[in-house]
């Protein structure tokens, strides 16, 4: 038997436990005040679902699950998905859309989801990087509004506020403006998602990696040039006035109406904003998945290098399941890097319930046994967390240990009182 | 693509979730108190643990997962194994004995934990079982004594009292109980487990069924006379006088020390325990598991006609991964069978927040739409919860659904004031 977990899994200790439940329980109280209602969604998915072009990249790294009995067969098996029926389910919004889809009769209109679960994706194992996390995300169903961008904006800000954060950034941008500059660029309309992946990159190889991935998709050098001419002029500038200088250069190419929604995305979050962030226009935001299909945004926390989480709408993915068209918004927070940011801060929980040990004496009798048993049902009820246990023979190590374990009061029993 | 959950799996609905989250609430809570530590595990184990022989039964439903990349060879497989490098797990207790083994020195001594996690069956779809679903198991390792038995039992008498049940049995046995009256009949110890796994279907197939099972198992006549004769004549006796007798028939056979240690579990039990429950010997209780060592226990409740939960001790499972002795005793409670039961009670979570609903009027100026989201977030650091939404055409419609839905304090928000 193997004591180790599987490859690019992990075990979690009880330190990081506590921490992972508190910021569960803050996500569930905030995210629960701003009206979204909790559901839940199996780990496997049939797939079919997972392959059905919706997850992007990570549709390469499914955890695939065989069939079972009479359905499996080895002998006639000529290709993986002919021994597959199913698999793990690599992220939250692809069940999610299934499960809208499904029960929509049954669920409040708009719906607003909050949907917390283990994730799966057979990445190769990396330093921060597992094959099973967690992912947190709400998402709203049946508004195409922008107070749908609004409330999730306002939900994770007021959330990241509660756990901590400050100093950080919610750069913002849409699809139709990406396709818009694409558009402005003379690229024809079929290139644009592999454009989009490319410029996605543009944070970790740069703009002259970006350059080489554009040019090795055929595109022709001035196509390239006129493209990533945006992305350098434009840059990255507070509040809407970067907008207004590109919606100037695209002219007709750019829709009005996406220009006055953003603008209002703007001017709701501000006026009701926590303090703590700024709100940034960011036309060189495209975020991986090719299903959004309007604003998207993501959170940077700069002395972190690195996004705590995002979303954007994503209008057209419940048509797939249902076929009935579905306005959705929704935004995922980077659950595992927020807890391995406190971690790393050593983050001590507040408000834990004093902890009281109880060590009996070898060979105790019945009665006291059973009166420390009584005196700690006691204690417990009035939300004292007590554990009972033997005393060792190396005392002083036992009571090190439960003091390093939170334990503030450490009471013995005897047979005999002293 | 498929808007159904895959075969045997289930979504679950906010109404659902609500009691769910209140109960693993409670559950958290209850046996933090005790001094249990909250751990997790993987999703997924290598296919050499789920298939060690800890499993019994459940090893024939493992949800197998392919492997991936060179390793993955369809040419060469001749078996299932061959194909398949892990799998999902079917309980919590083959993986936290792994997680003990491997994780010890970092964890105090005696290690008491709560794992709350899904696991998966592939059994035969049917009403009220899935093939996901949650276990909740707190399980002692470290302590040999009877104060671990003594603390899972109240844990989780004391987490069944606040969720609210009443009137229900502990019943209790112990393995080497069971396997002084297989002796006695002049078994041969090889045969011990088939006999177990027989007797435990008392319940279902009846005594009649049971004899068939045992004569099939190539029993002569009168061992099974021998065997059944114990269980028809101890029947099901409160307190501790059962015992007394059937230690009594079985003499030199049944170690003293068995029953001095139910005798005191009792006693402790019954000093620090609450109203509303039973302790009861009942040497017919088998439970499935082979890997039992010593006392077992299953929580009845009549009106139900079915188990909310069960345990007992298991010495000898961390061993199989580490090499060393490690005693340990467990208890996994019935969530979802709770939660079904709370629900066909139509139960209410209590203390929920006030609900507030902010209706806008369509075409609302960004001024007065701005001053919402303000008094929403204001409403919301009060602890209401707050759910912001454009007024639809049919308000009346809108209403009664918000209603429905928990909302007490529904506003609306005009442009002019009235």
């Amino acid at each position: 038997m193997n004591k180790n977990p599987v490859n690019g899994m992990r075990d979690i200790l009880p330190n990081e436990m506590k921490v992972r439940n508190y910021v569960l329980k803050l996500i569930r109280e905030t995210y629960q005040s701003f009206g979204f209602t909790e559901i839940e969604t199996p780990c496997v998915e049939s797939i079919e679902n997972l392959q059905g072009k919706n997850g992007g990249e990570n549709e390469k790294l499914i955890f695939k699950v065989m069939k079972r009995g009479e359905k499996l067969n080895l002998e006639t098996a000529k290709t993986e998905n002919d021994l597959v029926d199913s698999g793990l389910r690599y992220d939250l919004t692809v069940p999610l859309s299934r499960y809208y889809s499904n029960h929509q009769a049954d669920l409040p209109k708009p719906f607003k989801a909050l949907q917390i679960g283990r994730v799966f994706r057979a990445e190769r194992p990396q330093k921060g990087r597992f094959r099973e996390f967690y992912q947190c995300d709400i998402d709203i169903f049946g508004d195409g509004t922008n107070l749908a961008e609004t409330e999730l904006i306002l939900a994770m800000t007021t959330l990241l506020q509660k756990i901590g954060f400050k100093g950080y950034e919610i750069r913002i941008n849409d699809r139709r403006i990406l396709k818009a500059m694409a558009s402005f660029s003379g690229l024809p309309e079929t290139e644009y998602d592999e454009v989009f992946i490319a410029l996605d990159k543009m944070d970790k190889i740069g703009l002259e990696g970006v350059t080489k991935e554009l040019l090795a998709l055929g595109m022709t050098e001035s196509d390239t040039a006129a493209v990533l001419g945006f992305f350098e002029a434009s840059g990255t500038k507070n509040g809407t006035e970067g907008l207004d200088a590109l919606a100037g250069k695209l002219g007709e190419v750019l829709d009005p109406s996406v220009v006055s929604n953003m603008k209002e995305i703007f001017a709701l979050v501000n006026a009701a904003k926590s303090e703590g962030f700024e709100l940034i226009f960011d036309p060189t935001l495209v975020r991986g998945m090719g299903y959004y299909t309007g604003p998207i945004f993501e959170i940077s926390v700069p002395q972190f290098g690195s996004s705590v989480g995002g979303g954007g709408r994503y209008d057209e993915m419940v048509k797939k399941f249902c076929g009935q068209e579905t306005p959705a918004c929704g935004f995922s927070v980077g659950f595992e890097r927020i807890i391995s940011i406190l971690m790393d801060e050593n983050f001590q929980v507040p408000d834990a319930p004093e902890k009281v040990a109880v060590l009996l004496e070898k060979g105790l009798s019945e009665e006291k046994k059973a009166a420390a048993f009584k005196d700690a049902q006691a204690l417990r009820a009035e939300g004292k967390c007590v554990a009972i246990a033997m005393m060792a023979k190396n005392k002083k190590f036992q009571k090190d240990q439960l003091a390093a374990d939170g334990y503030t009061d450490i009471r013995e029993v005897y047979e005999r009182e002293f």
